[in-house]
């Protein structure tokens, strides 16, 4: 493919197809060489980067733009900033590892009350309190896509259940529709919300979902914030518990309820882009830039250019 | 098998084959009935208790004693207290699900520094740092028995290389001997104890095994204290992070240097105890009673009775 590629890492520069035009850009001010002969370009990688930014803003003055590279899973973000002829690929798979692992930490830290040992360590306090357990738990994952399954796979061998939920039933695949919740959750102990933000996901665990919850259940969401309503898991007042990954708003203010709220444990957003996302990222860019310079069909396509 | 037995959970003196006598004995002063005619003790749990307690006194007392019956996976603090004649049983398996689950835990909270985001959160911070991750990672096991195989199946699916090492080598399953370690030991992201506490395995991991680990290795142990040289722990002054779930001495005063030692992570003794461990260790108890009624071979003898 003609025209000139933007990526974030030198080993994909230095691996690139010869016949490739491709340079460095890691963020800040557009880089040198301009943006107009700019065909495919990978949006450099920001953790948790909050609206529109410099990185995004750029999309607009790049006349010759085919493709829109982004190394996140998620995408909502740059949906509303493309041409309609552009095509849109994102990191699906390349957060699988650093985003399942971390949701294990989270729900095994809520599990085995880590937050709490770490505050008593700073107070040199050696006690202990009857331990909850991770074993014998029933396991709802809401979102079974690419990081769901990356879950489940390290949740079993905990000697666990696993519940699988998506978008759509898929009987022969023993998955749920979201349909189906409504069933499932007085019967969990554990629900991990691993979905896009979309339309039908904002909001969609609510007071009412909540409410069909067990005392002492555990939510885990590590997809985003919205797909969590925030007043509603205020109002449980530690009847139910929490640990987040994302929040709704994000960062969270000084003053929100969430810091001090009864049973939540927060951390800022740092699931997917753990030290295991760069060699995923690195070793899937330079598949993709041989890709793009042979013309096959890319990988990651979210959205098709029309 | 004649005389009586002390249990401490009700099921197991209701499920008990009719011919056996058995009491109920939860812990504190003798039980009524008084302790003539024990033959089989099970010793109450409590956990991570030191040293020498009622529970262990009243063995003196037992002139009919034939097994003594702990549900602890260790044993080394009973052992000068039994006369040759009596056989000892452990709980080995009983702790399995919890321990493994706990070394998890305190490895995937150290990797993705979790005790850093309890304390921020407490404090209403929300910033992040880069993170490492697990996965990637080769992971040690030294003690490769009932506990680190159980540690080992859960590592598994979170893209690590797991190095088995026991007290002696079996190559055929791939175990390396324990004076394989130090050609093993510059190869490591995670080291986890998880033996005994004997003669051998007291002061294993010492200034010598810590010199030969890389800059930012992490040590677990969930073993016992001892069979870690804390001195030489404090000595490498961040250089190397530990996760310690055992210490010594243990509880670990206040004034200790540990407490605040860089790059230590501690739980107060609490990784075998939790709630998983209840449902197995009753069962287990119902088998090993019907056993020894029936005067069939007990299981998890660790020194019979001569
Ligand atoms: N915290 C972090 O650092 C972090 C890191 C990476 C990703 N994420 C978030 O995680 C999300 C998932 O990533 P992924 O790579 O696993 O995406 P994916 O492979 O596309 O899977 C998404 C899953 O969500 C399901 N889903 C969509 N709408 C749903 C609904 N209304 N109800 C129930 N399930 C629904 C999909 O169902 P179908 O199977 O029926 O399509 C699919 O199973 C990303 O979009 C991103 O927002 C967060
Ligand atoms: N933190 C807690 O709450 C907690 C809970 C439960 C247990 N524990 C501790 O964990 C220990 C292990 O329990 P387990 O049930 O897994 O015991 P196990 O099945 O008897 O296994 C012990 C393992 O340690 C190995 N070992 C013994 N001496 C060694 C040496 N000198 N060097 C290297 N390896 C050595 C054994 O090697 P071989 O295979 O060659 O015999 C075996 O693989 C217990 O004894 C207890 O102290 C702690």
């Amino acid at each position: 493919m003609g025209g000139r590629a933007l990526v974030q890492w030198e080993q994909n520069r230095d691996n690139a197809p010869r016949s490739l035009h491709v340079d460095l850009y890691t963020g800040g001010p557009a880089p040198e060489g301009g943006l107009e002969d700019v065909t495919f370009y990978q949006v450099p990688y920001a953790p948790s980067t909050q609206g529109v930014d410099e990185r995004l803003d750029m999309i607009a003055r790049m006349p010759e733009l085919r493709v829109v590279q982004l190394v996140s899973a998620g995408y909502e973000q740059v949906l509303d900033l493309l041409p309609d002829h552009v095509t849109l690929c994102n990191g699906r798979g390349l957060h699988d590892a650093s985003t399942a692992e971390h949701t294990l930490a989270l729900i095994l830290a809520s599990q085995r009350d880590l937050p709490r040992w770490a505050i008593d360590q700073r107070e040199h306090r050696w006690g202990s309190v009857p331990q909850r357990s991770l074993a014998d738990s029933r396991v709802v994952i809401v979102g079974y896509g690419s990081i769901g399954q990356a879950i489940e796979r390290r949740l079993l061998p905990f000697e666990t259940e696993v519940v699988r939920v998506a978008s759509r039933a898929r009987p022969e695949e023993g998955v749920h529709g979201v349909d189906e919740l409504p069933g499932l959750l007085p019967e969990a102990d554990v629900v991990v919300l691993v979905t896009p933000l979309t339309e039908r996901t904002r909001g969609l665990f609510g007071a009412e979902e909540f409410a069909l919850l067990r005392d002492d259940a555990l939510v885990v969401n590590v997809g985003r914030g919205a797909v969590m309503d925030t007043e509603a898991l205020l109002a449980q007042n530690g009847r139910v518990r929490a640990a987040l990954d994302v929040t709704d708003p994000e960062p969270l203010p000084v003053a929100h309820p969430l810091w001090d709220a009864p049973g939540v444990y927060l951390t800022p957003h740092v699931a997917g882009g753990s030290a295991a996302f760069y060699p995923r990222a690195r070793a899937f860019m330079d598949g993709q830039l041989a890709r793009w310079s042979a013309g096959e069909p890319l990988e990651n396509v979210v959205r098709p250019g029309r």
